[in-house]
């Protein structure tokens, strides 16, 4: 008889969004005519830039004539768009990325998700606390995690908090596989140039592997923060990158990504390289032509300036939201190099207390910090990626609303 | 240290269709002046369809306006999709599959490719051969087909080949997860209902889940061959059904499939409908809104009528191709359900020698059926995707220029 892969049954039932969502429901039910304001998910809200329109209506017409018609799109994605990565999103700021060296995908969900297909399961993981969830989960699907009791009993935690400047401490034990998000989802917050040469050093040193997720890169503003891994000397051998148009430029609904694997990158004399290309090729079939022509779009000039000027939009409002809360007394992180803000909840309530007052009395909602894992508990999150008008009045409302 | 997944160290090295196309390189540049015809590997070549690029100029436009910007879709896709796919391909057909145990990917190579997640490593897998390289190589990689020593010793290989009528007998021995893609890719075969009845009664008495590959589908012409799995009684409670848009609607570059798992489908009173959500929800983010517009326009009248007339010319290139064949004194099997022609080689030559000589005398590429298999050894496939004016000529060539 089939059996089930029973490291699912392991996972803990409720996901954090979907209880969001049901608290939510409930006091719309109890309230109908309330005027809620979501801080809460990481999507953004503002349209496509008007020169990745013009691609995919010009690249759709390319799919109406047989002379012009593309198929399956090569593996690892399109020339033409790697090389506009490599160009862009490293020659330009003087790190040497080779257009072969990047995977272009459905997006950097999908390639942090699948990353772990190629280590064994006897890997140990190393994660910041708190942390994007899906770097658990996978593991946790795959077996890596081991047991759930409150924390996963083979996952290292690395907390990252207020009391260490959100700036973790290398971990004590024997580490194989560090996922860092930087700048960071849930925190914001980010590390200098100082910061992270320690990591590629320790992982260098400790043949571990650095799995980076720059998915927040654009929103970087301070001259010191790195915006790609492989600006730090010695990372080619350790680290992989991954990259997302979603935040970049609102391709959260068209879908891309792309990963970067240096060819230095080399486990017992195996190319890492080799075998995600292995791994793509056999369970994945390329990136949608009009999406990469899309993606291609955002390193136009034209393109560069629409996307700089919603990065900016978003920035702004992240300022608002950072501005408001410590006008209010608020201990607040993240923000400026992100487009994230973590708050510190006042009186010591917890994350979900926070969430509950926050939503009855000024209606607004964000995302409790322990949602994102231990670490996070008397942490809240809060998003830039609203409409300015509900992030103004979002803030109105927690100045007059709310009190502690 | 970190360690890589050691079960990709057991694949074979070199890939069909990289050797297949490191032979055509070869051959073209020592004979400057060929003129190659390709009736290799799967891909379509006709445009896709007006409605279909209708709906993606609309859709394209929503994106445009943040009044109508959709950013991440729903995991297992949008209701409209579903909805459609539901009515369009199962309940016009008698069958009845609800839109919420309909999945929307990016393809069926990706679902047939990650499906695995979600069953026991211990679950010993059976393949037809011939087969589709994906159901093998995505098992090798995660440790469930054991060691490759010319077949995988884990793994329960099924021949489909001419003396059984390309009908594979059951498995003498226990197997818990049964791949069956009808109608098949390479051989162009299929089964009737009461052969692939036999399968269902088989799964379901001995807890076995069937994983269907429906991709071809839209190519079945014959009155009792099944569209789905699902036209079968029994099936809802032992099988998992792929489809794809990329051969039925040309999206081999646009990238959409989707994947059913009825809710009756349970092992131990666990859900494989939760799992796959839960796989999905972790690893995946979603189908872009823009190509399930397209999707959904694949149902609407203009569109069934267009698509119809892609598949009716590629199953007229099939019949040409069918004839020919035959008029030249060949075995030939397929291509009456299906895009694919699967042809005995002649006086006992093994596929690779077919190959070459195919291309050296007519310079037509096709597809050794010994890379599908042991079982394939002997055969030889050539597709149907190609324009009405090659497949002509390749059939000329083939008459005039190829001997035995």
């Amino acid at each position: 008889m089939a059996k089930i892969n029973q490291n699912y049954s392991k996972l803990p039932g409720s996901y954090l969004f979907a209880e969001i969502g049901r608290k939510v429901v409930q006091y719309k039910a109890e309230h109908p005519n309330s005027g809620v304001i979501s801080l809460g998910i990481g999507d953004v809200t503002r349209p496509l830039a008007p020169s990745v329109i013009a691609a995919l209506h010009k690249a759709t017409d390319e799919m109406a004539d047989s002379a012009t018609f593309r198929g399956y799109a090569p593996y690892e994605g399109y020339e033409f768009l790697r090389t506009a990565i490599a160009e862009g999103d490293y020659k330009s700021r003087g790190t040497d990325i080779s257009p072969d060296e990047i995977f272009v995908s459905d997006g950097a969900k999908s390639d942090t998700g699948n990353i772990g297909d190629i280590f064994d399961l006897s890997c140990v993981v190393a994660v910041c606390d708190p942390v994007y969830p899906v770097y658990i989960d996978s593991n946790a699907m795959s077996g890596r995690a081991g047991d759930f009791r409150d924390v996963w009993d083979r996952i290292v935690y690395m907390p990252s908090v207020s009391e260490n400047g959100f700036s973790p401490s290398l971990p004590d034990g024997h580490v194989d596989l560090i996922y860092l998000c930087l700048p960071n989802n849930p925190t914001g917050t980010t590390l200098n140039r100082r910061e992270l040469k320690v990591w590629v050093d320790y992982a260098c040193e400790h043949g571990a592997v650095i799995l980076f997720d720059a998915a927040y890169e654009a929103f970087i503003t301070e001259e010191d923060v790195p915006h790609s891994v492989f600006e730090i000397d010695g990372a080619k051998r350790c680290a992989i990158e991954f990259r997302s148009f979603s935040k970049t430029a609102g391709f959260t609904g068209l879908r891309c990504g792309y990963t970067v694997i240096p060819r230095e990158l080399e486990i017992d004399g195996v190319s890492i390289h080799s075998l995600w290309m292995r791994r793509q090729s056999t369970k994945f079939n390329g990136t949608a032509y009009i999406v990469q022509r899309a993606a291609e779009a955002v390193f136009s000039e034209s393109g560069r300036r629409e996307i700089g000027e919603s990065i900016a939009y978003y920035l702004e409002n992240a300022g608002i939201i950072r501005r408001g809360l410590a006008d209010c007394g608020f201990e607040v992180f993240g923000g400026i190099n992100a487009p994230y803000i973590w708050l510190k909840t006042p009186g010591g309530v917890s994350s979900w207390e926070f969430f509950d007052r926050l939503l009855s009395s000024a209606e607004i909602v964000g995302t409790p910090g322990s949602g994102f894992g231990p670490s996070g508990e008397g942490y809240f999150r809060l998003t830039a990626f609203g409409s300015r008008e509900n992030t103004i009045e979002a803030l109105n409302r927690i100045k007059t609303r709310l009190s502690f």
